[in-house]
């Protein structure tokens, strides 16, 4: 089977491909909104029938919170199985105002499916499902595969991570695909060969029992505003690092045979600067974009409050300072290791004469860095440069998918994150939307795959 | 005339002093209000006529803004002539809810009198007004008199300043008596010896267009919200002093014949601490409190806030991140100096890649000091001595009223400011009120210096 043999499937069976990728999108599993339990119920239902149509073995499983839908098909038990990631909730709509069309009536304009999830994630688990279907009624799936489709992804993934422990024997596999990232561009699909860890601290300095006159007692006692300013100041070097004892210990840099494809990615400083409105001189200096994104720690501040913040001058002692940091962390940094050494760091430059607190605090997640030694990368840009005719990109993220690292680790399978969203998809936003050709890219992308790659 | 006289004055007279007292409290001259013009220009009209039926000749004088009353009472001219300043508007009185009587419909309650301005100021210049007119009908008035009383100090003296100026000759006076302030204790009297001068700079840094995903972002961009901090940390010594340029050029230090009064200040650390809920440790390390609220410059931030506010976590480089600053001053530095080298400092540590813009920004007031060693000062203390048989409270006060400085520099008169408010008056709160015995040590007070202390 090749090239040309999975683009006619994809093109004869569009029209219904479209009627089922809209069935599945006119749910509004919204997994954040207690009152949409239903529908995110539904959903999952609805999935366990359709991989059952197609040849799998499917089930609902439960877990503390949303369940999962997991189904599998045997294979060759000699060839290596592939797991294949998923989430069937999605963001919330609104603003509703804002949205063309109903998010969850999907409308076809211009060769794009508008709705929620067209892209996030269900129009990327949607393609998958059908090339694995093409696959299996052409007698060309070679691979045991199992398919672990969360309820939660959007808000926390909580329920997966309490129940996973408990799943090592049934999600065991040797690789784990993801299909929930996104390329550089139409023409350059992407290989996400990292993610960073992240871990989150809330910090707050308490002074007097209300706001002071800064008048009256300005001099007498400490300003927990100054005293957050300067404490947070400890955190960086001077030149743009991170100043915690012992946070790059260990760190993984980046490989010999990988330095290529980190220098080599596409970077237009001036085009980043007009797209984000801010020139791309942050971090350490004297690393490129792609390194200081993909293979280095950051701190930054999400938020820092206190005091008063409307029109004109108060003459305050503000009585409390907050700030809320995450940390991003990289290949080789130990999460918990990593949190206690930024609270040490934090406590022991802590002001006397306030009260220092930590409020939440607690780790998101491990980094995952591949490397393009492997075998199995080395095999999926071969498939992605035959689709695009170009080379493929190697891309280090810079955010976090928590779930990732975990269900690697859990279920023993090598990491493969290929995706074919792109900015123009406007996840999180309104009017998402995911087009046809990027679903068929997609719908190519796993067919190659899964016939003969892996 | 001796203490015993205008007591018996203050006594006598009490019943019709009140239903005065009442009548001024009854106008709801809260400056800031529009809709409270009619009330505010009712006040000066009544104060108008009220200093004429003591014996002034009296005026209404236009400004800008809002009108200042103006009277004056010839007496000896080869005696030195005092001006009382002091202001006719009053703060809002919401939250209204929380009143236990009409905030303009004065109420006694076991020996004080509740309303809106009951102390700040028209109680302290009904005392005035009262022992001036005692004099007068008893021939015990010995210099001669002017008054003016603002009508905008509770919401900037825009018209009083800019009409300043121009009542040069007017103003002329050899002291300057105001009654706005306060007494560490009804047992205590206390002159009010210093001011702090104040000036504002309001800082934005704006990086991206909107808030950024920290782990796409994070590394690529620098944070508004780290650099902010970064930038801050910078205005301050490892000591507790001010870290920028030049600062503290020439500021006066406590004198010999003034460090007693310094030193001796009553201020009890627990006690603060219980009050306010923090522990007086700010300021510059081995200097006493006193001397750190009355003789050194602060830089407070009185509010910081960049990005996300809510609960829990959100992954964000903020935009942009705002800080606004005020600086108290000392007698010695020049306020628009200090404020020069306040924005070469923040200018010359603002990072790179983010756009550094002051918001408002301006000068607020210059400083006052005045020292133990005056003669003015050294006979009012004799008179607040008599008065309540304790030796008297020098106090450097770390609060600002910007008029008073321009006030002294523009009539020539030396500031005499003495006041008998106290903790429990609750100005610019709820249920301010003012008792009969403060209003009679005021009494007692302004007959007696005005009698032949000056």
């Amino acid at each position: 089977m090749d090239k040309s043999f999975f683009d006619r499937e994809f093109e004869q069976n569009l029209p219904r491909f479209l009627e089922e990728w809209k069935q599945l999108l006119s749910f509004a599993s919204v997994s954040t909104d207690p009152a949409r339990e239903p529908d995110c119920l539904a959903c999952a239902e609805w999935l366990k029938s359709h991989l059952e149509g197609i040849g799998f073995q499917a089930e609902i499983l439960p877990t503390p919170s949303k369940p999962c839908v997991f189904a599998s098909w045997p294979g060759d038990p000699k060839k290596p199985t592939v797991l294949f990631y998923g989430h069937y909730d999605v963001q919330p709509a609104d603003p509703l105002a804002l949205w063309k069309s109903d998010p969850f009536k999907p409308e076809l304009r211009d060769g794009r499916l508008y709705a929620r999830g067209a892209q996030d994630n269900k129009g990327q688990t949607f393609y998958f499902m059908k090339a694995i279907e093409t696959l299996i009624r052409s007698k060309g799936l070679q691979y045991p595969v199992k398919i672990l489709l969360e309820g939660e992804e959007e808000s926390g993934s909580s329920g997966i991570t309490a129940a996973l422990p408990a799943w090592r024997d049934r999600l065991a596999a040797d690789v784990l695909m993801v299909c929930d990232t996104g390329s550089i561009s139409a023409e350059r699909p992407t290989i996400t060969m990292g993610l960073r860890g992240i871990i989150r601290v809330e910090v707050k300095l308490s002074g007097p029992y209300h706001d002071l006159h800064s008048g009256v007692h300005g001099g007498l006692v400490k300003n927990p505003a100054v005293e957050m300013a300067k404490l947070l100041a400890t955190l960086y070097t001077p030149e743009g690092g991170i100043n915690v004892k012992g946070y790059y210990d260990g760190i993984r840099t980046v490989g010999p045979a990988d330095r290529r494809f980190v220098e080599d990615f596409p970077f237009d400083p001036g085009e980043y600067a007009r797209q984000t409105g801010a020139q791309p001189v942050g971090g350490e200096r004297g690393l490129s974009p792609a390194e200081r994104r993909g293979f280095r720690p950051t701190i930054e501040i999400n938020g820092l409050h206190s005091g008063y913040d409307g029109p004109g001058t108060k003459t305050i002692i503000p009585a409390q300072a907050f700030a809320k940091l995450t940390s991003r962390l990289v290949e080789g940094q130990d999460p918990d290791r990593c949190l206690a050494l930024l609270i040490d760091h934090l406590k022991a430059h802590a002001p006397e004469g306030l009260k220092f607190e930590l409020a939440q605090h607690g780790v998101g997640g491990a980094a995952l860095s591949l490397t393009s030694e492997s075998e199995l990368i080395k095999r999926t840009k071969e498939v992605l440069d035959g689709i695009s005719g170009r080379e493929t990109i190697l891309m280090w993220e810079g955010a976090s998918i928590p779930i990732i690292p975990s269900l690697s680790k859990v279920s023993g399978g090598e990491p493969l994150l290929v995706g074919f969203g792109l900015e123009e998809d406007s996840i999180h936003a309104p009017n998402e939307s995911f087009s046809i050709a990027q679903l068929k890219s997609g719908f190519m992308y796993v067919s190659m795959m899964l016939s003969g790659a892996i």
